[in-house]
């Protein structure tokens, strides 16, 4: 008899825009046992909802809806990691195939990357499937390339040092920029020249394109991509 | 008589595995009257081999190769678009839909961004569709996340200053990293502790993974992933 050995698999299902995704994102959800995600009720999760876009079979299939509370304090976030763990723990020693989907890409601020940690350790196999990121989609609703010929690209985020981080040669991206749009714009305002582009919801019903650094609503879904 | 405008658009398809191209692209190829390759010899074009792979009915569509000759020569590469644009502009002008697959993403340094502004200054309707960029297919491949929490990633070049690019804070990512191999070497040389990743020809037959600063091989595809 051979043993069936659970998987631990993070799906990136993209940005927003369903068919953003890709056709291996499509195929591990068909494949899937169990689909796994961000949100207490499955069914409200952003991820379930991009998904269902693409791959309408994934209404039928079992799924697991986990928390995953936004805090600063690690210790709190680490606890809920292992508890979510404990969560589908039972489901991997059953030989089964979770998919956790994330939006965006699961290589790009996903915290599936601390999940799969203690699947590992239990010797489970993990593995990540790219999603479009959200910065790539916000430069092709924009129209405009992120980077040409030798461009950097830097991305930062609202912990980071803005003012330098801004005054790196190329394109910057702020991603989440909404809770730090204050500390951002006065950033901004110290690089004459700088060319400011946002968008917020990108591919979803909500989409807003944003051009004034002084007009960046607090959303959490805002990627800003500041030109020089 | 309602008058059909040409329109041209860049569709990426991702680093190698046909698997990572989206539902998107797909339909995108499907639709196009034309499809164009940064290849004279547009069947011998990466991206037309990745593509196909998803896209069987690639093999029956209208095929246009250009060339895109590799220079650091502005105005060479300069006279080579505007040439390569006067090739599909009387498809344009006969009301076509054209797609331009380029290699992963075709907003991350995609000489189509080149292209389409001609298209543009001639009233032409443009798009850009994205596709999984390397790097964060580099990064699945190993298994690893490129960014977590509020850590910052950087994406260099070979033109890029690497000694100050690489002492940034996060992820470091040198892309088309072959050429500039032995700068990069010397310069992670001087970074102890850095962690190093690389990935030649992700998703296609070669696909290698290198973990020493020192045998990086100087192949074009190769992304390079420094992390603190």
């Amino acid at each position: 008899m051979i043993e069936r050995r659970g998987k631990l698999i993070g799906v990136g299902v993209g940005p927003g825009d369903p068919e953003l995704m890709t056709l291996k994102a499509v195929r591990m959800i068909q494949e899937a046992d169990r689909v796994i995600l961000p949100q207490k009720e499955a069914k409200e999760a952003r991820a379930y909802k991009i998904a269902l876009g693409a791959v309408p079979a994934l209404a039928g299939k079992c799924l697991l809806g986990l928390d995953f509370p936004m805090t600063r304090d690690k210790d709190l976030r680490d606890r809920q990691i292992q508890a979510n763990y404990e969560s589908l723990r039972s489901y991997l020693k059953a030989g089964e195939k979770l998919v956790f989907l994330t939006i965006g890409d699961p290589c790009i601020y996903s915290t599936f990357c601390y999940l799969k940690i203690y699947a590992e350790e239990e010797g489970y196999q993990t593995s990540l499937v790219n999603g479009i990121p959200s910065f790539v989609a916000a430069a092709a609703r924009l129209n405009i390339p992120l980077c040409l010929d030798d461009e950097e690209v830097h991305l930062l985020n609202g912990k980071s040092h803005l003012a330098e981080g801004l005054a790196l040669p190329g394109s910057k991206i702020v991603m989440k920029a909404g809770p730090c749009s204050e500390k951002l714009a006065e950033a901004v305002d110290k690089l004459p020249g700088a060319r400011v582009y946002a968008v917020k919801d990108c591919g979803l019903p909500g989409e807003e394109v944003f051009n004034d650094i002084h007009e960046l609503p607090g959303d959490y879904m805002l990627t800003v991509i500041v030109k020089e």
